[in-house]
């Protein structure tokens, strides 16, 4: 594009390139016919403040970063895609434009930090997969970079802000369905141990279990998440349980085929409401990651402007059923 | 973050901000002696050269923009999320970041491109979902705007950049296989005609039923996008079909699901490898999308630096055998 700058447009208007400047970013101190006249040069000439210059006045960039994860079974991590989605469509209306980055773990990501601040004004991140012993969120802190994460501090210190879904009334909305249309012997098939979600699915589950008076010991299994290993893990439960809330879509699909090779009746309910829970007729946890993003982004001005104290918002996930669990 | 600028890294090195201006910009007119101190402060403060700064000098941001689809039924969706990983997987070696927007049709996506050249320093942009009519590639020439495409023009003259796959390649190999494992009234279930991909996947299979002097008359039916579309419109093929090849996955797991429902035995094969296809086990066309994105990435190079010639490129899609049609 051949660039209209500061000079194209004083020429035109008859002024200096002082008072171009004055007009765009001081414009009381300029004459109201001058700055009529300005503003017509600009107009007609097409004249944009470039980005570049008005970051080097304002110190904003309006850029935030957020991490892309590596493509895995592609249904997991379908959940934090749609969360991308929404956060793009959330940040465009608030003057902001995401950059993604990526990591291997969370030693990478700070050295991705390092980098993506030493290239870029960046006015904040927003990170994703907090976890117990989080390394990056006291790095960002100790570096005074701001930022929201998608994701509770799991034991840290509560002084950052946050949203994150309710994992544990997800797996509570699912058990009690389950009650509700008559099962008794509910099982679970969850992840090995202190992993946080993981451990808050697998609460919920244990919770309404207890509330009703019915026994969950030797109804669960952990193992690793994925559709083969969930399909070997409930083969050995599937005598004990006549349903079975999982902690992902994935582990799910596994029981599924557990139970249809095994010719038994079982209910199974998955958790995230993937593209493949819709394909396959499975009833499934549904967070609103529409809502999470757009709330990632409310908080991200207050975080900017330092006009708030840190906030926390637990969102609740709802329910979707069909018919692997009616 | 407190911020080291170029004179606290002149006092430290006892010189003047124009010299620590030379060392980073034209360091063989600094004596060595000078230029070694004024690298050990740059070292010893952590003093970073600003991207903004930068900027200003070289016109370059290695920013390049690409557009994230809004969430669609998430199985054909998760095609360009996909690309979008491979996307910025491949822009970080090669120095660039990627940058999100969203747009609702072309129109709205080139307002978009205004918004954002007039608001960013944008290298480039990376298009997808280029189609006949395409009125964006023409605004971005006119205006000179760098970009590369995943998608050919599609009848627009080839005089930019851009990679595609081979979608009747595709097809071909799905026919291919279906015949070689003894199927001989094998049927299509794609989209309405008009639509430069969906006609080419369309006549890979017309064009290799022709090769083995089989007839495709009468075997095919056309219906937008759609699990419940594919189901709703095969029902009526089925009786004169023992298989199916299918323009997306959405198709074919509304076809699966016919087939199921009808108690007929029909091999089915999709388009894409989606997620969905890995989880129920349907044969699927796979693209190479994380071959597509790194050679978008390669040829922009050559696009920023106007070092080389419009290439184009077509690259050749895989079947992927699974249980519907082994």
């Amino acid at each position: 594009m051949s660039k209209v700058t500061i000079a194209t447009v004083a020429a035109r208007a008859g002024v200096s390139r002082q008072t171009v400047s004055n007009v765009l970013n001081t414009p009381e101190v300029v004459r109201e016919e001058t700055r009529e006249r300005v503003r017509e040069a600009i107009a007609a000439l097409g004249y944009r403040v470039s980005q570049a210059a008005r970051q080097m006045r304002t110190g904003r960039s309006r850029l935030i970063a957020v991490r892309i994860e590596p493509d895995r079974d592609g249904i997991n991590g379908s959940v934090l895609d749609r969360f991308l989605h929404g956060l793009t469509d959330a940040a465009a209306p608030a003057g902001y434009r995401v950059m993604l980055y990526t990591a291997t773990d969370d030693t990478d990501e700070i050295a991705t930090y390092e980098n993506l601040l030493s290239s870029y004004e960046l006015d904040a991140f927003v990170l994703t997969g907090t976890h117990r012993g989080d390394v990056r969120t006291s790095w960002l802190a100790e570096h005074e970079v701001p930022f929201v994460t998608f994701g509770r501090p799991w034991g840290a210190p509560d002084t950052h802000s946050w949203v994150d879904v309710d994992n544990a009334a997800g797996t509570v909305a699912a058990t009690r369905h389950l009650l509700g249309t008559g099962h008794r012997r509910i099982g679970f098939l969850g992840w090995p141990p202190g992993d946080g979600v993981g451990d808050e699915r697998r609460a919920g589950w244990a919770a309404t279990l207890a509330d009703a008076g019915l026994p969950g010991a030797g109804l669960e299994v952990a193992v690793e998440d994925g559709i083969e290993n969930g399909a070997a893990a409930v083969a050995h439960l599937l005598p004990s349980v006549d349903a079975l809330v999982c902690a992902s879509d994935s582990l799910a699909l596994g029981a599924l085929r557990a139970v249809r090779d095994s010719g038994r009746a079982c209910a199974v309910i998955g958790f995230d409401n993937t593209a493949v829970a819709q394909a396959v007729g499975l009833t499934s946890v549904n967070q609103p990651l529409t809502e999470v993003a757009a709330r990632c982004i409310d908080l991200l001005a207050g975080v900017l402007d330092r006009s708030a104290a840190p906030s926390q918002l637990l969102l609740q996930p709802a329910l979707v059923i069909r018919q692997t669990a009616p």
